[in-house]
């Protein structure tokens, strides 16, 4: 099939767009390269499936023309920086909400009738129910990016009901492995590095959250849109598992042969918005055969090994 | 006090000027009158408490001087009409959605601390419980208006969050009334007033929907506000009642003298997106010791007799 994907030069878009070509599919990607790295595109750009449109997603009149004879938008480009909404308020409306409008707007003029969407955890808030079903109650946002991420799926949910598309809406926990860019364990990595014997830790470090390695979450994207076929389809993607962020220090650690001295700012949220406690229900995409491969100390593992051979992507520069 | 009412000149706006100004608070009113009606505001201008500033709330640098020693925003300008939404996709994002992020970025930048927000019933979508209370499941949504007034409260929950900020958000049934200018009240009004022996009916007139007197719901939100001081306040504002189109169609022909044949356009839904029952669970507010005066019936009748005495409104005139 002819997929468009948002977001391609980054963590999740750049394996996704490997995953495809692999698959034989025909790949056209669109970034910014705002966040994104045009590094991780090397093998991609081995493949004549693919093409890189190297637009602002915000700029709707430059990129819909390529929105012709496609067959699945997957729509991954987002700000994800949750901790620093509330110093830009306005920036996950505008690259997470309106950017998502664009992209609805270009499928509806086109006719284009398949979305999948990369949604988020923290879209719950603190959620009533741990493990969190994906039929929690009402939720109660605690941040611009959980906020922005709510708005888009009542957007693609009435787009879906106004014009007969379908969509395959995914709320993931934090993602881990090769390529990661953005996090807690690359924050970690990069004060450890510029000063192995000391670590700054935003909270208490009982913040406990859950985390899927990069292969399962694509395995599970891709098994979900695969496996369903009602108008709107959303499931939780994570592992049955969850760790603190004491846990994750150590496993870091460990795997730096590092023993730095622990400083933590206090209290049991990392930032203004921060949710302690993160873990989701994912009963209902195990119930259509789906199961994540890797534990959370295994994508923690494989981040720093990806980190350790990529020391290039602290420095801010392709 | 002193207030900003945005959307002052529109149904429930006009009508809470007059309440906010009978109580002796001091009201700056925002409105483009682009569906607003200034005649609605008479009254007020009587007042030398109340200023009309009339602006596009999307122009945010022409109106973010007035909001300066403000104790109170009351944002109540939107886009509501539901039915629309399909062939306007992204009037609702604009005018809900980017304007309440808008108004929002007023109160930061002058550290207003509180606002009252109207939402809506069909937030909730086709809800999984009826009565619907306010913590019913996560919902899915049918409409750009749902969508949008979804994008909203999370745009305002992640405010308070972010900004020590609190907010009370009245997700409302629909309401009726004097100055009522949109919804099925008008629409059938109108149809009979240019052919009195026929009208039309969206969908099969068994949709079942529950509404709420203008004064009620003033006094309801005032109540609401008064009386709780969370971060956050949600509220679901109707009565514990509900009727079919069809009795609805009944009390309007009856208060009208007519008896006209009743054509339907079929289905269960009156548009696409449309919500074919709607009944709030009403007993959080109750519990805070609200309770509607006027039932739907009076509802209807008071908005037929207002059209009665006003048809300049059906004239697209101010």
């Amino acid at each position: 099939m002819k997929v468009i994907l948002t977001g391609c030069a980054g963590f999740i878009g750049s394996n996704f767009v490997d995953f495809l070509l692999e698959k034989g599919h025909i790949v056209i990607g669109i970034d910014n390269l705002s966040t994104g790295k045009i590094n991780f595109l090397n093998e991609a750009f081995d493949s004549k499936n693919f093409t890189l449109i190297n637009e602002d997603l915000l700029n709707i009149n430059n990129y819909i023309k390529y929105f012709k004879n496609i067959d699945l938008v997957i729509h991954l480009a987002a700000n994800a920086d949750v901790k620093d909404g509330v110093n830009y308020p306005c920036k996950d409306l505008e690259q997470n909400t309106i950017v998502t409008s664009n992209v609805l707007e270009c499928m509806r003029q086109n006719k284009i009738k398949k979305i999948i969407f990369s949604s988020t955890g923290s879209i719950y808030g603190e959620a009533t129910q741990i493990p969190t079903p994906e039929n929690n109650s009402f939720p109660i946002q605690t941040s611009m990016y959980g906020a922005s991420k709510l708005a888009c799926e009542g957007l693609i949910q009435a787009y879906c009901e106004a014009y007969e598309m379908q969509s395959w809406i995914f709320r993931f926990v934090s993602i881990l492995g090769a390529r990661y860019t953005h996090g807690h364990v690359y924050d970690f990595y990069k004060q450890l590095k510029s000063n192995p014997s000391n670590l700054f830790i935003l909270g208490n470090g009982k913040q406990t959250k859950s985390y899927l390695h990069i292969k399962d979450c694509i395995s599970g994207v891709f098994h979900g849109y695969s496996h369903t076929k009602q108008k709107v389809n959303i499931f939780n993607l994570g592992v049955n598992d969850y760790c603190q962020v004491n846990d994750s220090v150590r496993w870091i650690c460990e795997a730096l042969n590092l023993n730095p001295k622990l400083n933590y700012s206090g209290g049991d949220k990392g930032w203004i918005g921060d949710i302690p406690f993160i873990f989701l229900d994912i009963s209902k995409i195990s119930k259509i055969g789906w199961t994540p491969k890797f534990s959370i100390k295994d994508g923690i593992e494989d981040t720093v090994s990806f980190m350790k051979k990529n020391e290039w992507i602290f420095e801010g520069r392709t």
